[in-house]
């Protein structure tokens, strides 16, 4: 590319794609910026400024054809392949990570199941059976995946990332509460639920002492 | 508060707080911006920033105290407190929530949680007794909550989110892969890990199609 363009924007994109996604099984074949915007909380110069990054999209006062800009979309954000995915950490977050039903659908397919447990190994879990967490390297090796999901404990995290990383696995989703590092040339997203929350208890807070008028 | 502090900057904070917390527990006394930034992946320059909203913490050239800034994001965002919360949607993601031992330690306590499975309903898991969802209302009555966390299927997310605000809660976090709607006085963030891997897929096709060099 040869634009920079801020993460922020890549992160809002699937956003994006999500509700024309939604417009489009619905049968919808034009929206425009401000009800996109209306919908998803964001302002109309947003969505417009957003997309400026990939060229022209919407005719001035016409709005998107939702379905073009669905696909393209999808191609920016690579959402028109497949993407294979390993799992490390098969306890209550890892059972529920497989029974997830929403990453297959969007291409997103669970290759590969670990964890160190001897009780759990060779578990059969939603249709995938629990592999030694020490045969990681041999299975990455014969069966690549683009993508690492990390639900360990905390304190197994950052060595199972940099397993990870070491087998070529360039994208980590991160469910460990942890301050993960990795390599520049390596993604990590981290899943964390209490920072969510922690955020939102500065507002709560304040809302508290301050009572809105 | 005088000054708008933009979003972005709250959701760092806990961050902040969360690397403060574990140097504490290793017994630093005083750490600097560039270190806890290098940690975190953000330039110092940022912290300093960030920091710099809420007043005056470290010495130039003498880095932080780490249990005093520690202490005072905690105060600024409501972390000395307990706040409590309630769960709708016990399949296998709520019992996920239920177990995941996260919570509690940083002051989030989960005081119910509902259900509309009749299978479900009177289980106990993980402590917890799940009620109907169709006492949700009565049982907030009784014993209001601060949080919900909505683990409920996509189709009954938004009626979930609705009734829970009508019920007086404030924050919402949503598990489920909508964008929800709520009124301005309410906060909600989502946990999507499909718009994460979205987001990352966008960086790891630009590498496909453009190796680093």
């Amino acid at each position: 590319m040869p634009i920079e363009i801020p993460d922020v924007v890549i992160d809002r994109l699937p956003v994006y794609a999500r509700a024309l996604a939604l417009l489009d099984r619905n049968g919808r074949a034009v929206v425009s910026s401000q009800e996109l915007g209306a919908q998803l909380g964001v302002t109309p110069a947003q969505i417009r400024k957003d997309l400026s990054y990939f060229g022209r999209f919407g005719k001035q006062g016409r709005g998107y054809s939702v379905p073009r800009l669905l696909e393209e979309l999808r191609q920016i954000l690579g959402l028109d392949r497949e993407w294979t995915m390993v799992l490390v950490g098969v306890g209550q977050l890892g059972r529920a990570i497989l029974a997830y039903g929403g990453f297959a659908p969007q291409g997103f397919r669970i290759i590969g199941a670990f964890d160190a447990e001897p009780a759990t190994i060779g578990q059969q879990v939603n249709g995938a059976r629990v592999q030694p967490a020490s045969e990681l390297e041999a299975s990455l090796r014969t069966r690549p995946a683009d993508i690492g999901i990390v639900a360990t404990p905390a304190a197994q995290a950052q060595q199972v990332i940099d397993r990870l990383v070491g087998c070529g696995v360039k994208a980590i989703l991160n469910y460990a509460p942890i301050a993960a590092h990795v390599p520049p040339h390596v993604h990590i997203k981290d899943i964390d639920p209490v920072l969510s929350l922690q955020s939102m208890t500065f507002y709560l807070k304040s809302q508290l002492t301050a009572p809105v008028k």
